[in-house]
């Protein structure tokens, strides 16, 4: 570790998309945006944090559900305009019930998983 | 395959953000933003395109260095709004000669492998 810390594009942009991707099975399993607020509560927390442009509002993953997202480490691409959350995920990452918000090919095939049922969970 | 095209926000967003994952290692290798045009390049051509906002045109990735993404399948998420490449990257995908350009933790710390010298590919 340099301690040096990096650069981000918050001075040019206000939300910075964040990718999280499972740190054990490599799925990456949701893209999302963070301001800076929200990636000051991730770092403090552990627990992945991100910033809803249509609500405008800083909302914790796993807040409602449950499927709270452990943040292992989070890394910057050479830009400093994109980051990337390595994670634990509990439960599935996606609303809709599948383990990845990417479990769909562009041609509408399913080839995620479904772990859990969301009219159990959202009520 | 249901053969029915899923939808795009693409009337709500003029960019919608692409992550570039190594189909084999599973590595997050870049972070981009298509557009209409990019995505349907990227689709006729099997090579990533995207499109460069601050340069405000249509680039092929490895255009110039010869490190273009052979893309194997294309993903998009529940909401229509993000997409994954799952690709074959030919060099590596980083302008600063590391495979991935989430190369570094958010504390500075250099975590990727570099796999070309960026002096001898970009002149």
């Amino acid at each position: 570790m340099t301690g040096a810390e990096v650069d981000l594009a918050f001075d040019e942009q206000t939300y910075l998309p964040a990718v999280a991707q499972d740190a054990e099975t490599g799925d990456v399993l949701m893209l999302a945006y963070v301001t800076r607020d929200a990636l000051e509560r991730t770092r403090e927390t552990g627990l992945a944090h991100y910033y809803s442009r249509s609500r405008d509002e800083l909302w914790q993953k796993g807040e409602s559900s449950g499927h709270v997202q452990h943040v292992e480490e989070i890394r910057v691409d050479c830009d400093g305009d994109a980051l990337l959350y390595l994670i634990d995920q509990e439960g599935g990452a996606c609303h809709t019930g599948y383990q990845s918000c990417f479990h769909r090919t562009i041609d509408g095939e399913v080839v995620g998983e479904q772990v859990f049922d969301p009219e159990a969970v959202y009520e």
